[in-house]
């Protein structure tokens, strides 16, 4: 059994896509990770996180059924949970904040469980460089892998502190957008070997509906994002794809740069799941079986045989 | 050994990128269709298409070198070449048109020499749709496959001739943008349902740095584009693709759905060396073992070993 530590937000999401609108629903980065990293077996997962007290039971229990451990999400007396609200183009591609409350995570400080410092696998959840910074240096045992998800907001307003978490990661999770800001390249190529250079072994760029691209040294790998019919909310697909490649990896219990590959596929597999509904609704009762033929799915779309002697 | 009949615009280029500009160069759908073609054994190529008497003999000399027939390829007596200048933006992905002078192409009536009447694969690059159905209509025996490329331009001024053309062949390449316009579905799944049913059974949406998507009935393939560290001249690209994708089907002599996944790496693959150097400069020379190396890379970039049982 390896261990898996998440720390990332746990909110409420109000989303309007071209198919509809939600009501504050349940919505995070560490939720979502938690949920797809659930779907492996031998993965005791823990959430750090903090809500308020308008959070309801019902989405702890969520948590709880599925074997999350939530220790370390702190409930503050009085306080509300983070919110956010979003409404996204016709195109899914792109997408306008209508509101972020930060309310109890203005004040977050991270508390990792004892059982959990020496955690095997640590997922560093899109949120304030310091938060993810504190996380690390609760570990008391180096973790095998540290990966590290963050967004162009922390590049604007909090460059050095995200500066020093990269540093500190094995593996590094960011848009293409986001890789080349960070990077000052255009080129995809160029933009990783650069971000290689301010610490992370492995450079994940995530290229949303064109799929995701692995770099580690000079070899590089790629998964599609599976083609569907319609993509009915991306909301989380990204976290999705986080959770379902530490599950992965933390569930392997293998950090072999040819595991990884499998682990990138995992990830893009569990998050063509996600984006069929709104918010977490298509990931709370995914089946193995489902899991496993959209894997099949992912195998007819990706290999060939072409006879190289 | 199998025929591969291709038509297409012989022409000259002038191109302006990021890295530098060129004057009048070899170019033209049917030259880069050829050249890309002409790296697979067992393929008998020839090239329908018109030049002036300014096109240089030393052009016509490279096709030959290359064992591409241009009995087909007419040089009208006093006439100019097609001439197209274009100025490619600095992300690569879009390009304006400086200038296009149609010249010899205005009045080309298209003759299919009697030797490739019975061609096995034809290859219609992108041309006036009416030039196309010419090439069609000549064939005195239905080929094993017949292969469509066009452009919006022909969608926005002779739709209807289009369609007609599109009826009648096997397979369409097109850009996911045309895609859309032609199917009126933003979704590429729905774009390429609706597509298959004007008349081709397989739809193959090219996606640029994205790669290329291939769909048959309720089946998808999906070829990246191999990360490059620069794309240095996009031109020719698709027709690189659409030459390596129907020369490797008519040296394979097999069109199954199983092979064209392979036509479409191998496409992929030949498009990757196109866009190193300006115009067809490094499709002159490029070696059997450079090919085989890039085919390798593609495997590593794709393949996985998840097991499924």
């Amino acid at each position: 059994m390896s261990k898996l530590l998440i720390v990332g937000t746990v909110a409420f999401d109000a989303i309007e896509t071209p198919f509809g609108k939600t009501d504050k629903i349940l919505g995070g980065a560490a939720t979502y990770i938690g949920l797809s990293a659930a779907n492996f077996k031998n993965v005791d997962s823990a959430i750090v996180s903090v809500v308020g007290e308008d959070f309801p039971e019902e989405h702890l229990n969520l948590l709880r059924s599925k074997n999350i451990n939530i220790e370390g999400l702190e409930v503050v007396k009085g306080g509300k949970t983070f919110f956010w609200s979003g409404k996204y183009h016709n195109d899914m591609n792109s997408r306008d904040t209508l509101a972020t409350e930060l309310n109890v995570l203005e004040n977050f400080n991270p508390i990792v469980p004892e059982n959990y410092k020496n955690a095997d696998v640590v997922m560093l959840g899109n949120l304030h460089p310091l938060v993810q910074l504190s996380v690390i240096n609760q570990m008391i045992i180096k973790p095998k892998l540290v990966v590290l998800d963050t967004m162009d907001f922390w590049m604007n307003c909090a460059l050095d502190e995200l500066k020093q978490v990269i540093a500190k990661v094995d593996v590094i999770t960011i848009n293409d957008e986001e890789a080349r800001q960070l990077s000052g390249e255009y080129s995809l190529v160029k933009a990783a070997r650069v971000i290689a250079k301010m610490g992370p072994k492995y450079v994940v760029i995530k290229k949303g509906e064109h799929g995701a691209l692995l770099f580690h040294e000079d070899n590089a790998f790629f998964a599609p994002a599976l083609p569907l019919e319609e993509v009915f909310d991306p909301t989380g697909a990204g976290d999705t794809f986080a959770g379902g490649f530490t599950g992965y990896i933390a569930s392997t219990n293998d950090i072999s740069f040819k595991n990884m590959k499998n682990a990138i596929i995992q990830g893009s597999n569990l998050a063509s799941f996600c984006v069929e509904k709104f918010g977490i609704e298509r990931m709370k009762n995914l089946s193995q079986q489902e899991i496993k033929n959209r894997l099949l799915q992912f195998k007819q779309l990706t290999q060939f045989d072409i006879k190289l002697d």
